[in-house]
């Protein structure tokens, strides 16, 4: 098989820089271009040494033209309001898009607009996006040309919730989500926050109900569920570089049992090798999916309550970024969805 | 003044050594006895050497005869189902008792065996014992001989719920507690979950719907509100050493604004210098808190859900065991409360 | 091709796990047999939660017949002492044996006794293991059954060393090596040292001038330098999982230009992909190496003092155990060095 | 005692935060200003939540008059290059002075000009200057006007070598100091080193033979030996947000036994608590003086090799920074050295 042509812009960020790491490994692809806005004429080794003499090309400004005549597939690991203006011409050029950023995942863009503070995308592109949540939307990424792959927090909770939401076991409004994630979802930007004396030894809740992928989470338990989902989300950041943990509440519309939720998850993911639920009493750990592209799930049902807990855990710039965007791309390829990403976690 | 005679049972614990380390610093208090079962003998510096020069006593064994004659006051940071047996016996023999671990807060015995799997204590001696959540119950330490020391998680998420409790403003049947701590609240005890390469750059759930203190914060949100609270508690450890962060989710009975909510927290903590509302839109971080007695409390109020959600930090080895029983200490004696706990958070 | 069944013996340590991980995505190896001498029965997953869905094979006991049965080739991950014993079975059953501990590198079994503290193998075999340094000593490997993989500070150590050494450019009486390791280096058994509590925001020095990889440094040393080398060696726990930075000073028999210097370390490693050598002016971080094969070396020729300092780097549980072991299974089979293990670090 | 008056100029960097939390809770001193030329009329407590309802004050402008009118000894823990204007003024204006920058440190101006890459201060206030080692040049800061307060690394190793240097007992030209930094030694500012995402889960060597504390050691060593030193001095990032250990090796001018040198640290520190000489074989560990002024010392002779190692940790921050200065203060003014510093360590 002839290698398919891969472009990453916004290479230079957590995103883009694990899009190459995954992409290196894959069989049936060749990384063509790496594209930067900001230091275009300088080796990708130079912000990464761990890239030396693995990949030390060249960044190459973002152009069309060039993206057309280099690359197949481009991959968008970019800052809001870049994949916005930027997608529609490389579609329009007859590359296939895999966009990793936020423009492009609500279908609503007053929702956009409101969480984002940014204009939204044309709405004829946006209504051809397709939301690449691999597990549960799968079959329309098949074929696709234009994939806007999930956020982080909104991959981990909606896995959580998908089986429950998708057979209406659940009441839509009673929804809370406390997630946690490593600092490297800030990105590789500045701030006191990502201070490293600031964060260490430390924990803290940000952007307490504010944060941008709510409406992104509503949107898929609600097109599941078949009724509008309010949800509560509230996220934190924990003291380590990667991964996930997102805790959600639910209540449910009729009394379960556990066994009963149990089977449901495992049938609803059978066959999916990269979402493990865990045995009843045990409860995921982000470190077990350290580096990879599983989410594992564990499950309680409180009996004193009635209520549900599912804990999910994920990598965030693997299963929550690049590790999906791959999963997508084989499955627009009609590839084995795991093709390169059917590696073990690291541990410890 | 002079100097009341302190002695610590299970000194060689991070509570133990943490009540050691503020009362070093206390005006009022010398140390006449630091107490371990397993270690007596040795030096207490051999087994943490930052004590070396500052304090080298050689550990006592636990012997109620000896307590009596060198101290006036005992501290029991010790595992649970010692206390049970030893406080009585301390207390008879006209000691005063601060007991930091969990033996004497659960008022119902069954509770207590339900949730710790250990036999309770006298239901007499459970009577006597005065539940030290010093801002909220300190009018009942004043004088009292027998003071049960809140548990770290209950601490924060009982401070973050006692204005609503007490005035009834919430539905004690909506609390929603997802918390989160450093791994000193482990212990120093060895096992996997604490060893450092697993531990690092790790995030997970624990005892998830099975804390034992659950019924504890329930307890208290019952007695405030004046009916019977039934909670969703979940626990999680974050890769630091000390802090304890608690999110929590709550309905409220009828609408209030922000405003009132805010003014609610301020009036009810005021005079208390250990509580610090934050600003509207300023979330807690638990660093603010670090090697401090203080708790620091945020607060949003969601106009899309109705949901209030109290964000509260405190340090797990001070205001939640060590800094809160010294702050009962002070109020038993009579004292300010703050005696020897006024000191800044160490930053960063 | 078809596979080469490998066994890994030590299997629930850290060692083993990653010798597992990298096996796993080895394209002529197949895995088909872990064996732990303390939970055989169990299936591997449960004490490896990551391996879920992918390795749940029940642990074997250690068996030499069904060793023999099931395997071609041998990783021995285990504590000292197993492998004397354990190995030379082995070989003389026929079985390739790639021993990751300690009990057969050094040649001088007094020197064994003297710094493990335990009575050293049949020097027989003794003689017989080729001391698996893969760029150092590859050739050795190459058609060999038996290869004693060298330890984690002496990979870092002696790459930083082997060009100056092998050109008698320095005096071997001169070398001082401070050694720094994240705490995997310490294993996955318990132990106070390794609590999170302790080591967790914590740097400390131990074993100093007692650490038993002094006489394997000296070992490789002294056979390249053709003279005898003493050296003074300093080991460091760093609050980190995984990585050794190895900081080495040395004295140079003759005035030496840098660039003379780096030309000769850029000439010794041609064409061995896994040693990188930095630009003049740059030093390595662990993090550029993480999960990966690779030593990144950097070089400082102070012109005040005359003195040279090498800085080397590598993630100890690969380039420093299970990497290192692959590379020299793929030597020993006449594969490519890099096969299976030519991936990207994971960063960040 | 009436409070002395004192105010703390770049109040917003860590080495001001740490002088203000010590400050904080000095018997004698009274903070009246806080001072930072780029934050001036907003609340410290802004950019430093913990010290909500602990100190609250708005933040100065730089102004000498204002200085001169509010206070009567002025900390500077300033970039370098402030107080070598700054400080000749508030001399002059008759305040007390302890400079905690660089810009007095080194008596020869060229050495400062060439390590700073900056213009050095006056010479005849460098001729004032007093360099601030409290325990080996405590004397001379007694009843001085203006300390200048040593760097973190020169304290650490200092203390490290003093004994020995004082009495002669090593080659100066031996030296060899092997240096690792938590990374608040890196001060507030942004930059990617100091991102969380990058630090964490890492060990880096930087400023390879090029660090400006080299001529400060080289500086003291000289003095006290009555020969020229010059050492090599690298220096590391730790993971961790405070503390420095300096592993220290040098060569003995004549053979000593080991009990000989411990006899001339214990004798050489006797009287100064805040030296500590751990047990022969035991070594030192950066967490046991967390928080604190203490400097702790291990040594170790290898008969192998002739060498002395010496291994010291201080709290960068304290001992390395804002504790000494203030304990300098304590000299300056008579009081006892210990005034406000004699707490422990924080542990864990």
């Amino acid at each position: 098989m002839s290698q398919v042509r891969a472009a990453i812009v916004g290479a230079t960020g957590y995103g883009g820089a694990e899009t190459i790491r995954l992409l290196l490994a894959h069989p049936h692809v060749a990384i063509t271009s790496v594209v930067s806005s900001s230091n275009a004429g300088a080796s990708i080794a130079e912000g990464f040494p761990h890239l030396n003499g693995i990949l030390t090309d060249k960044l190459d400004a973002v152009d069309v033209d060039l993206l057309k005549e280099k690359a197949d597939v481009v991959f968008l690991a970019t800052p809001h309001g870049i994949s916005s203006e930027l997608s529609p011409k490389l579609l329009d050029a007859g590359l296939k898009v895999i966009d990793i950023s936020g423009d492009f995942r609500l279908k609503n863009g007053e929702d956009y607009e409101q969480w984002y503070k940014h204009k939204p995308a044309d709405p004829a592109y946006i209504d051809k996006a397709v939301y690449g949540l691999s597990e549960v939307f799968g079959d329309d990424v098949k074929g696709t040309d234009f994939v806007s792959n999930p956020g982080c927090y909104p991959t981990a909770t909606a896995l959580g919730l998908a089986p429950l939401a998708a057979h209406r076991w659940i009441d839509p409004k009673s929804i809370i989500v406390d997630a946690k994630s490593g600092v490297s979802g800030a990105g590789r930007g500045l701030s006191l926050t990502v201070h490293y004396s600031e964060m260490n030894e430390n924990f803290l809740a940000y952007k307490v109900n504010k944060h941008q992928h709510t409406p992104e989470i509503e949107q898929t338990i609600s097109r599941l569920a078949g009724e509008e989902a309010v949800i509560t989300f509230t996220t934190h950041l924990v003291p380590m570089t990667r991964g996930i943990l997102s805790t959600i509440y639910v209540n449910l519309k009729e009394a379960r049992s556990e066994d009963e939720i149990f089977a449901l998850f495992r049938s609803y993911y059978e066959g999916r090798r990269f979402v493990r639920i865990l045995e009843k009493g045990k409860f995921p750990a982000t470190k077990q999916v350290l580096g990879s592209n599983y989410c594992d799930i564990g499950l309680s049902l409180d009996s004193r309550t009635g209520r549900l807990t599912v804990i999910s855990v994920i990598d965030n710039v693997v299963k929550g970024a690049a590790g999906q965007a791959i999963q997508n791309l084989n499955l627009m390829m009609g590839w084995d969805e795991g093709t390169g990403l059917a590696f073990s976690p690291v541990y410890p």
